[in-house]
């Protein structure tokens, strides 16, 4: 989901893309509440502006949203206490720039003729305004600035019968990118859109069935990995078990190739693949396509070194923690003072200069976003005595914004979209600068290469190639009507 | 306003019948909220569970709602700054028994497809879920277990164009009581239903117009009283000036004659009269049909003051403030020990014996709901050597819920509904026990007299004749479907 | 007890004379916390910052101390289980201009080499800075900016054995006003001052012995008044009963007088007189010497009301409530933004005009400080229609600051100091403005007139002349050494 | 420093021994407060629990003392700007089980005779509480729970006259582990004890001089390291420059060995030694010592991967990321609900299945407490699919408690003083289980061996050799006075 407030250009604080939701239900145990707790903790990597968690007890639901980290909101006995029940859906969402408070926190609950639903949602719609706005003609009243709560209303206002009916001809107006998991009173629901750009698994847990978008929420729990949600499928669970159902037109899979390079915890496989295996075949790719002599691989922590544990072992080259991640440092950003805020990368790394001092550095990093943390970090490791420093990316270059549930900037705030390598090598003042080619990031996956034709992947972000189209961004009917409420509680 | 999942039978910490909400609202001068906030502060007494203000600046609505006093969540900067522009509206409502959240805090806001609207709505609707029954099955949903937002729902779903003529739609088709103050883009609205069973008056600060439930909230700000709205009358301010309609049926007014024993501020001017007047008169009723033989009138305070001071001026007897009020009780029965809860009285009352002791002691107070404050402070006054303890009550008997948007226990709770007055005297254990007859009411408010075919009044709480239908209340179909969310933020 | 860090002419928000603490302890009793709970809740007038207890359980102590109101602060069930035993004593205390934080708030605790100790202290030691001096050259130190924490040192450092000799050893090293509780592992200690200028109270419930400020705290429990404790007496209470010392030279009592115009809540008892009955006396004598051709007499509420009516009855003329005030408004004034705060006294109280227009008033109010707010009621009344407004001042002329424990402008803001009543009356803009005499004032509490020569009461705020040493106030050595920490937490 | 109410043997949540402290002072830099938020930011490692800062403005101190993180307590422009002046010193503790509340959150801060002083301490006396009888019996009051308060007093009864002087009284008088920052007026003062036990270096951050326990807190501000303090040393710095002194008998250097094994940050250096380089080395002696044939080398993250990587190094086996931790999971610990406790560390870690299955899998963690947790990872990876599990650590057997500063279960609680290496491998169901030596140890911190006479370093911990008395854990005069108050804020 995305606020309709923020634009899909803003940019978190720390110059990463950063996926905005994870979503974990389960249906048919004891304790229902607190085991989504634990599946959105594994999830929380996902998200870590807010939570929420609706459960049903068989007569009434219960809903607890709160701002803040899961392992602090949602770990008193009195809030799990509250939310009753053997069946339970989470959602953990990214801390957007604006903050627009509990209103839009997931799961969002709707009283409906017939009965509630609950509805979390990872992803981000493509067309929430303009059926927003139709269905605003016909008098529905939006509370939140949620493209979710759109969901909502076309279930509302299906004139279908029964709630697969309702929920089908609902995601079957949808564009964009979603994995949602609904709650009603009788059932669960799963469902990816036809180009499953984001992820959402099947698990089980000693019977009971579980939705989640990660393995690794189901590894915290011991529930087992059933499969991947197929894209376009929709699951519905009751207690008398699980249907699979397709509504929509069969398309050819875009997942987000995204979620490897970054998104995706390293432990969890997704679509198939373990992610820390694909991250260290992506640094071998890298080592082969930029080879560097050098003296040391050194990981920008945390996010590159699995790569560059990799790029080591294919380079024959020492790996070495050459700097070092202060892991207390994620909630300073969510409320930093200015002199703090100012002082800038050391918050969070340190450069370890014995390791560093006199050596041929190769530094490995995920991604380059505007590139302002790549300059302090590299600046960091020369202050430390760096004889040479080499950066290697662990994926193309970042040349366009995505539409599909991730935090970016705006396209000219990409450092790719307005400078060569060249340039950008300057701009960051690198001895060398490799980038893996899209080809490799394919090779990485699995693929022999990329098919221009048909990509296999969502690849947007490196290619401007959009899987759909992108119709509340396009035109002049481009209004974003709920911006008249600024903010509130 | 009401909660669904309040049964209006639900009863407050402390034996008193009590009003549910306060609304006021200001066009066109800097500082709005502001303005508001001193407002609200001053209709405190009509509801003290929270408080909410709209503002809109011109471009963008704001909206803040807290849990709390006015005079402790809307007296921080930082809150009155995001509260900009120069048009603002605000409710706050009454601590009813299920706590029911932020959910519920009004003005209510939606985004329709022609621009936001906040309602704030004091009184409740006796159709709110029959209505609400038939918009959800044309898909409408519903975030909040209030009545007002059916309003909402109303004013969106009508086919109407210009919004004077879709919120005109939307309010006749709502029964029961409510005085609103809506604000959109370019508008604010008030509007009493045709009963004008809750008070709403028009105010002028500057050439600013205000609405307000009692003219205490202009005099706070030194704000000019213009007039009360008239029963069925809807005003529409605009930056032209402002309007009158009236959308209804014509009906014969039926203002509720309780605001006067007890809801308004004495220093409130309603409908014409003077509240601490009309107490006063009412007093003085009091002692001519209920004389007695004694040495001193003493006040249940505060409520009781302005009666006992008519009583003892009818009466020529020495008015003494034979018991003290703690005023830093109030807050106590929010979250009260178990421990204290059961000291009961005299956490608010003390007896003031050397006022009391070998008195015959006159004890006027305005109304008997449950009996057993009368019967504790009884038992005070004697304990601190009352000689006689005649009690004057400044109401006749209460034998009826209030549907109206006043918190009643439910019927069979009233004392008065099951007891004859010797049986009450008995009760309470007094001397004697005397209430003000309908037809003294009626006088003290300037009436000759009761007129039984068309009463001038809404009185139900005493009479049981209520002047609309209850529909939501009659009948097999009254079903509460907002009840299956339980609790929530 | 007050801070170091507040001269005693810093002021209150709100144009008044402020006591500024109560005191309560219980022993032998269940739920002695609990009950503390109450008395404090009852003494509430006495100091609405913060509170804190002290409960021994038979091996431990435990405290819990708060910043708010009793009602809000120790009404949960969490904090009163922190505090278990069978003995507490208790402690509440005005809200300061610097708001020293938790540090100040009483009872303060210590462990002394044979035990714990907690002591809560009503009234100002006007030597407490110089024995602090001598203290802390022998290497005491101070982690409180109250005067109090020297009572523990001067018990920590006695050279006596025994916590009775000790505890006297310390007290006799005292100068100024103070009314003790203490608690200790096996005693609970009363002790006042030998001028007994603060009131304390025995009490008894059931058996268990209590200390209170005043007698209303031992109404809302219900428990019997014993009698006050003498000047200079001390008692110590154990399992054994109560034993009375008087460690200090016999002198003639000097009780603080403005206890009966203003501190005292009227239902109390202080030193053998009603204060209600004693303010009415008030108002009767300031209607013999300052009769007035009037229609109404209307009080200043809540202070003047006693008073007011008393000149009503002695005048023969109606009282009225003219003003009435917004119980609601307390805690305003504890955090209020600016805007608010500009609008000034119509927060508090409002005028009836109804009561008051084209009638000739009579304002009673307990006494003149600033003068600013008795400017703004006297316009707000005018306002209103007045045709006439005569003043009436409960007290004489407060012309001195006070050292004994009670929050008083500095000398040269009282407006008596540097204007005659003449011009007082121009100031404040009244047809006539009448005091009460300060013979007035001691016939009032009884006596046939004031002994000039050995002055039955202090009444040094309105005569100058103190009933101690001012040692922290008088020569060049007057030195704030605490004022060295200015805030924290 | 430590609280008296916690045993030394009290045990973390975690099953690691935890430091209990970080310290961080810096003299004549505009902010000097924001600077040592930095500061402590970076020591957060040594302490998570509450943190505390007091500045000093030229004429006043400021203090802010809060529970929890840095970076959510101190990152508010509000706390820093209260906290005003150039000069200021802070303290980060860890969470202790009985969680005294904020009095005992350091700085602590007293006023003495000749003016104001804070002191921080990390490390442990171990004769606090005799010391504290004997003050006790002389009259002092003790206010927190904390040894460190000790040192307050003894500066405070010192008969010397300037603080240089006075201080060096006070610590002559310490035994056990204390490196302390303290500012006075005039002056911060720095101090090791004699045996150097705890971490403090000197740092510069243009002129300004700074105290930190470890060289990251320099670097994370840019600051310049200049030395250690030696053991004994005493640093005082003025406006004029810093002063060195050496109060005590000259001893051996006894620097905690366990700082290098986990307590340190890898990216520190700590008395001459890079602390990651030492790992490492500690790695590659475990891998010479105790070699495994295997497929992949595995860290416990994050503490045993330095180690790790310099086993995988010389074993020339692959380095694998094969378990992945939760970086969010921290707070968690802090309030727990039970329904997650008892998940156990599948919160925390999570293996990665691919890498891991069919494999035979070098484990290596830093030590080995009471067990639990490695028993629940080793069954983590055997669930994951490993052949065999080889468990490494790097340390020898934890067989005793530290009383110096470190929270360690009592020495029943430790697995190794309680089985042999084979019974430990058997319960924790591992292939094979390698110790380091304690030789091999001091090889790794570059000794060619442990001097038995005279060891070159605490190592109490594997050794039981304790380098001083324990005097306040001997005989029959340990009783904890300080426990009669229970709890309180």
């Amino acid at each position: 989901m995305a606020d309709a407030d923020d634009t899909p250009f803003s940019s978190g604080a720390d110059d990463r893309f950063h996926d905005e939701c994870g979503v974990f239900g389960i249906f048919g145990r004891q304790d229902a509440a607190a085991i989504v707790t634990l599946g959105l903790h594994a999830l929380q990597h996902r998200g870590q502006e807010a939570a929420g968690i609706v459960s049903y007890d068989g007569s009434q639901f219960h809903v607890e949203r709160h701002v803040g980290l899961i392992g602090d909101t949602f770990t008193k006995q009195s809030v799990i206490d509250r939310l009753s029940g053997t069946r339970a859906i989470g959602h953990t969402r990214y801390a957007t720039t604006g903050g627009a408070g509990l209103r839009n926190v997931q799961p969002l609950f709707a009283e409906l003729a017939d009965g509630g639903i609950a509805v979390a949602h990872n992803g981000n719609l493509t067309n929430a305004m303009t059926v927003q706005r139709t269905l605003q003609k016909l008098g529905a009243i939006f509370t939140s600035t949620s493209d979710t709560e759109t969901i909502l209303h076309l279930v509302a206002t299906s004139k279908e019968k029964d709630i697969n009916s309702r929920f089908t001809e609902a995601v079957r107006q949808l564009e964009g990118a979603f994995s949602l998991v609904a709650l009603t009173a009788k059932k669960m629901i799963g469902c990816r859109d036809p180009l499953g750009i984001r992820p959402l698994v099947l698990g089980d847990l000693d019977g009971a069935w579980i939705l989640a978008s990660e393995t690794c929420a189901l590894d915290i729990i011991g529930a087992r990995f059933v499969r991947d949600l197929k894209p376009g499928e929709m699951v519905v669970v009751t207690t008398k078990g699980i249907e699979s159902f397709f509504p929509f037109e069969p398309q050819k899979s875009r997942f987000c190739i995204f979620e490897y390079v970054y998104f995706a915890r390293p432990d969890s496989s997704v679509e198939g693949l373990n992610v820390y295996d694909v991250r260290k075949r992506i640094g071998a790719e890298l080592a082969i396509e930029n080879p560097v002599d050098a003296d040391i691989v050194v990981p920008v922590p945390d996010s590159g070194t699995p790569a560059a544990i990799g790029f080591a072992q294919q380079a024959n080259l020492p790996f070495e923690l050459g700097i070092i991640r202060n892991h207390y440092v994620g909630r300073t950003f969510i409320q930093p003072g200015d002199s703090i805020r100012h002082m800038g990368v050391k918050l969070k790394h340190n450069a370890n200069r014995k390791m560093i001092e006199g050596k041929r550095v190769v530094l490995v990093d995920d991604s380059i976003v505007r590139g302002t943390t790549s300059q302090k970090i590299v600046q960091m490791v020369r202050d430390a005595g760096a004889k040479e420093v080499h950066m290697r990316i662990a994926s193309p270059p970042t040349r366009a914004s995505c539409f599909y549930g991730v935090d970016t900037p705006e396209k000219s705030k990409l450092l790719a979209s307005r400078m060569s390598i060249a340039e950008m090598a300057d701009f960051i003042r690198v001895d060398s600068l490799g980038f893996l080619s899209i080809e490799g990031l394919y090779r990485a996956v699995g693929e022999t290469g990329r098919n221009s034709d048909q990509p296999q992947f969502c690849d947007a972000c490196f290619t401007g190639e959009y899987p759909t189209r992108l119709l509340d961004f396009e035109g002049a009917d481009n209004v974003r009507t709920l911006s008249l409420l600024a903010s509130g509680t």
